[in-house]
């Protein structure tokens, strides 16, 4: 498979749908020259979104983010986040009592924002779980992983309950060659032990990519080989959006690099329509 | 959880979506009476779709098979089945060449309509594979178990395509007591032993949930909550439902006997909103 | 299964294999009359041994804690642990520099008694690796789960090395009604996140099995269906003493309680040879 | 790691234990050169022991296939096998009635030495299964997979018995370039499918290691520093000899080739003592 200049490709499409880490920024920040990518994309009517595995924040804070560094199309409205669908799925089945959550308290105010009444795991009396309707894993950061992790395992054979992971992602990087444990990961060791079916949101699941295809749609109509999805990651990104009918590049600017795409793309068989250095070029 | 006759729960939504199996027929045929719970949706104008997991028959074929048992409100356009979202992804993303697949020449027959060149996996010729541009497991009869499974193997070991499973389903039953291995279960095997990322469809995946909405939608605005999921089995029909945000039965007339449910509810944390004994009541 | 006297029992065995939580002791301390089963087992000379998933302490200390409640025939090397076997595997494969460990330093302070050089995580320097032969599981307190787990995954992946799990349980009781996370199911969240393969040391292995098998031989000759192991849990005493080749118990006092025993032994398909309340009576 | 000469290592212990399929043999028959290897090992007085993942044929069969070639030390008492193991389970398992067996018939045979009472699927009748005491996966072969694996599956639901899998490969090779599914990855999928757990008897497991240190020690006393494991395979042979405490060689005559060797060893963590192109040199 050749490697293409992304802006070639790009102008076949009418609407791109971006991953954000290791395509857009990385623990470094925004990728450099990212802001001629979208000046690109805005000359030649390109519409896109941003769908990120991400429940940490809400989509006005991650808009903000790069808003700051001087990119002021990412509007809130353009980031689709796997935390916007737990918050929907949240407002449609728990109509009563309270969701309990494990994660920081910026990260639950975003469920908040509904009406939802939210509880900290580390507030909750095992002794009084009436009110309990959902738990939700949110963030690996904002608690005592020993403490609430283990009282999580215990809530849940104490009261059956629907329990939401909100980010499937299973690790993150936090530096060139660090990653930290995400709340995916965290939650699959729980499921494990538990022996329940947790319901997950994010990417390759198609949910996020109908979500950005109806908000498109409701514009003027697009059909699904006028889309382009782009991403580092073959099992998320590349896998949801051959899945769900449309084409898509292999970044190599993240998780996916240059010296192991081609033996990772032969061993999982999941294969890109095209594959780019990165999307600034 | 108390059990409630049906026409009760559905008289407050504008939206069935009925899985096929265990709910409206089993090894015997139609369940009785269920004409008249199809009488009763049309009486009150309630709206639905048939969800099922099966890729072996055509919706016209599936379709035909209500009708010619006296329920002519079941027509092709009422059936979406995991076949047809396999069907629409491989028009997508297949432009040329041929698919092979597994299965009878009936089930290929359905995707051969929309133009795809099919192949057999019999008629393969492993030493010219130059042609084939992905793999399909349709249905599990129609070839030799043996033969034709070890060519499959073979042929993803020598060239990396995209491969479809067309029915999640791992096993159905044949009779009252007995069950036969479902083309799903036979994919997992062959996954595990080459190692590689299969795409699926069928439920619990929103894909089949999300179909059934947008066509829905297009007749007339439905809210989610206005739409209840009616399946026999949790992992499939009701924790899909579920997680689409709408309201679930679980009916004990199929795969979820009534002496077990409350455990399998409690030991999945799969959880329905109603149970009802069947869909007639 | 009707369910049988264990004194009953026993007397048709030369030697017998315990498990230790659940069957002779439980978050109480020893469960109550257990001395006089053990008064019975020296009256007719009946040998034992006792096969415990643990790496968070040494024989010695696990020996102790009997002797100190009145039950002196349980003498160090009446003890077989999970940790024992993992220390063996040490002493044989690491020749030189130094061993990583999650636990407390009590637990290592048992793998140094044979010269091996251990590192607490906490104190690796991760720009450092070069001395670092090997890592252990070895208990789940002891160090910050949030720090340390995320450095271990950082350890894997700058510096290819065997590790060792020494305890396969992934999770344990502290109370009649709460549970925790054992190290094993840390350990394979680790391994899940790291794509590698670790090695394992505990029931239903058959190492610990036939260590003990060939401590009792090493006395007299004994033949394996003069064997009874005596267990609380299907999954690791029961099952691991079935495919050892000899009779097992499974007792009512530990991990499956009565009215779970018959759904348990049918839905996973491991058959105890008898089913005793406890090994008092 | 650098690649050394086999019978430079060779020297250094006492005993040896060979995997047979991709370091004895392959589909070409016995790799040219072995006999001089033999006559090496008998020269310098190093004792040796065949250890082979097959429940196909029994351990004269097996050592014939050596003979025949004019390897004549190669002796039935020299090869170890899983289907040996399997054997003595059941020998000691089931003291009554019938097992069932999917497989060949000289497959059954071997088991049937010992006196036990063997059944092909084909001739279970399913509304008889008093006399069935257990059910043995045995070869790949001499049973329509469809017909007598939805059999098994039915067995297994209708009666609640032990299950054995006389061999944990879930593929093997036929050719230079093409592979069948084993016994093994059939195994699999039946459980899957059925939800139970099947006792496994093979490579990696301990007891293949034991069967055959056992049989060493009763000639004279031998440490385990002082035996090799050579294998072509990490997930069975390296891994497997590493956690039973012995050194390891890995050969790329088979399984594992020269170019994928350094990478499969990184990304497993399952690390050989030596590499060696061949067991000839």
């Amino acid at each position: 498979m050749k490697i293409k200049e992304f802006s070639e490709i790009a102008l076949n499409y009418k609407a791109i749908f971006f991953d954000a880490y290791g395509v857009l920024k990385n623990y470094n920040g925004l990728i450099p020259g990212i802001s001629e990518t979208f000046d690109m994309l805005l000359e030649n009517d390109i519409d896109f979104y941003i769908l990120t595995n991400d429940a940490s924040r809400s989509p006005e804070q991650l808009a903000a983010s790069y808003n700051s560094k001087g990119i002021s199309c990412i509007t809130p409205d353009k980031v689709i986040s796997s935390g916007m669908l737990a918050r929907e799925y949240l407002q449609y089945k728990v109509k009563h009592g309270a969701v309990v959550y494990l994660g920081t308290e910026s990260s639950a105010h975003y469920l908040q924002s509904t009406g939802l009444k939210t509880l900290s795991v580390k507030d909750v009396d095992l002794n009084d779980l009436e009110q309990i309707q959902a738990l939700v894993f949110l963030d690996d950061e904002g608690f005592s992983w020993q403490h609430d992790i283990n009282k999580v395992v215990n809530i849940l054979r104490k009261k059956n309950m629907s329990v939401i992971v909100a980010n499937t992602d299973i690790s993150y990087p936090v530096s060139k060659s660090e990653i930290s444990i995400a709340i995916g990961g965290l939650a699959d060791m729980v499921e494990e032990i538990i022996g329940k079916v947790f319901i997950r949101f994010g990417k390759p699941d198609a949910q996020m990519f109908m979500f950005a295809y109806e908000k498109l749609n409701a514009k003027k109509t697009i059909r699904k080989d006028e889309i382009l999805m782009v991403g580092d990651t073959l099992k998320t990104d590349i896998i949801g959006g051959n899945k769900f009918g449309i084409d898509t590049v292999l970044v190599l600017s993240g998780n996916t690099i240059a010296e192991q795409a081609k033996i990772k793309i032969s061993s999982t068989g999941i294969i890109p329509t095209y594959i780019c250095e990165s999307v600034v070029s």
